[in-house]
């Protein structure tokens, strides 16, 4: 139990166990669920680590979520988190690349991921083999949308957070197995590049892209001191459970 | 002549002859010429018109540039125009998608474009047949990518003005046919999408790709009348013939 923590979210709202070493979820799952429209009736987590994405979305919208992971310790602590929160979030273990047939029969509302933000290519390995496959790309980007764009119903919406450099990959995947695309930036302070991007696409939809206003993240221009700085907006989203919603 | 408005940019340093009826520049050519860095010591302007673009950069860097247009109504307006600024801005007639001879052995620092911004199938025709070719896209996009791709020098920018709407297209083929993209959104007031981008790739360079935060063109929140409603920096581009640099 040494190599746990256990973390609030959502302004306490939510604990979770997660691993002391290796990759920790933060602010980054907490936006992607925040983003998720009210109304959905189901959601899948597609790769959800110890399910903090997933279970914002639960606590937040009360909708059954269905989070999959491919890394057993992982799904383990996912499954607990499930069921110390109380919340309906259920856990299949398995990989994107070869789809459970549990996950198969099935179609969601609503899909979302945070994949892996580096690739293996670019980065020096993790030392620990688990952050290894969270942090550095296990499947290829396209697998993660095409995996996506299948379990989504028709007319249904996938959001993906992601790294801002990988965006004209996502772009043109999401071009190609959605629609009516959509990237929501999130700016770190004002003026500076997004490090970030939300990206929204709706099966079968053929609306225009659109490229909305960025959502800036802090307030000072930079991080003078440990005090908090989140602007008024991102502030509701990770303490009040705020949704924060696609224009 | 009557068929003639003469016009003045950049805060009258520069005054142009363009068609009453058909393609007219508006600010949109002034932001793609602001944008092109000091230094460059050749500029192609692919698709000049009557040559605001180029000559916007010709009168701010000093700069030789060389215009690329297919009508030839446009491209006897850009000579006139050429001529009548003193102004070291040369005209090519010709296809950029069978690019003339004397291009074809010529590379340049910097390439710039504001293709069509609307495609033929998805918009009815314009009235005027050369307000339809400047409009309503002759050559695919693609077709410009490449043609600017090759005649960049290698380590030389490219930089178009679109719509938005085109972005995903846009980056995939600067992705594909240059690298380092980098996109400069164009936010037409606080929290509005960006209606058009400005997006740079540089022939040869792997750097990762940069989303950089929105450039806002208007001040207030709607345009209740007529009165002048620019940003600081958007008006010091069209008044001042400042630079608009990418950051």
């Amino acid at each position: 139990m040494n190599d746990l923590t256990y973390d609030r979210f959502l302004g306490g709202r939510l604990a979770l166990w997660q691993p002391r070493k290796g990759y920790r979820a933060g602010v980054d799952p907490v936006l992607l669920a925040a983003t998720v429209p009210d109304g959905v009736t189901s959601v899948l987590d597609l790769g959800c680590g110890v399910g903090a994405a997933g279970l914002c979305v639960a606590a937040r919208l009360g909708v059954a979520v269905t989070g999959l992971e491919m890394q057993e310790g992982y799904a383990d602590l996912a499954r607990r988190n499930a069921v110390e929160t109380a919340l309906p979030f259920e856990v299949v273990e398995g990989d994107l690349t070869r789809m459970p047939a549990s996950l198969r029969a099935r179609q969601f509302d609503h899909v979302i991921a945070n994949p892996p933000y580096f690739r293996r290519d670019a980065s020096v390995a993790a030392d620990d083999p688990a952050r290894e496959a969270a942090m550095g790309e296990g499947a290829p980007l396209e697998a993660w949308v095409t995996a996506a764009a299948r379990r989504v119903r028709d007319r249904g919406s996938v959001t993906f957070i992601q790294r801002a450099e990988r965006l004209p990959e996502l772009l043109g995947l999401f071009d190609r197995f959605l629609g009516s695309v959509q990237v929501l930036p999130l700016v770190p302070r004002a003026g500076r590049d997004s490090q970030l991007v939300l990206i929204r696409g709706r099966k079968g939809g053929r609306a225009a892209f659109r490229l909305h206003a960025g959502v800036q993240i802090h307030q000072r221009a930079a991080h003078a001191d440990d005090s908090p700085d989140y602007t008024t907006t991102i502030h509701a989203v990770l303490h009040d459970a705020a949704a924060l919603p696609f224009p």
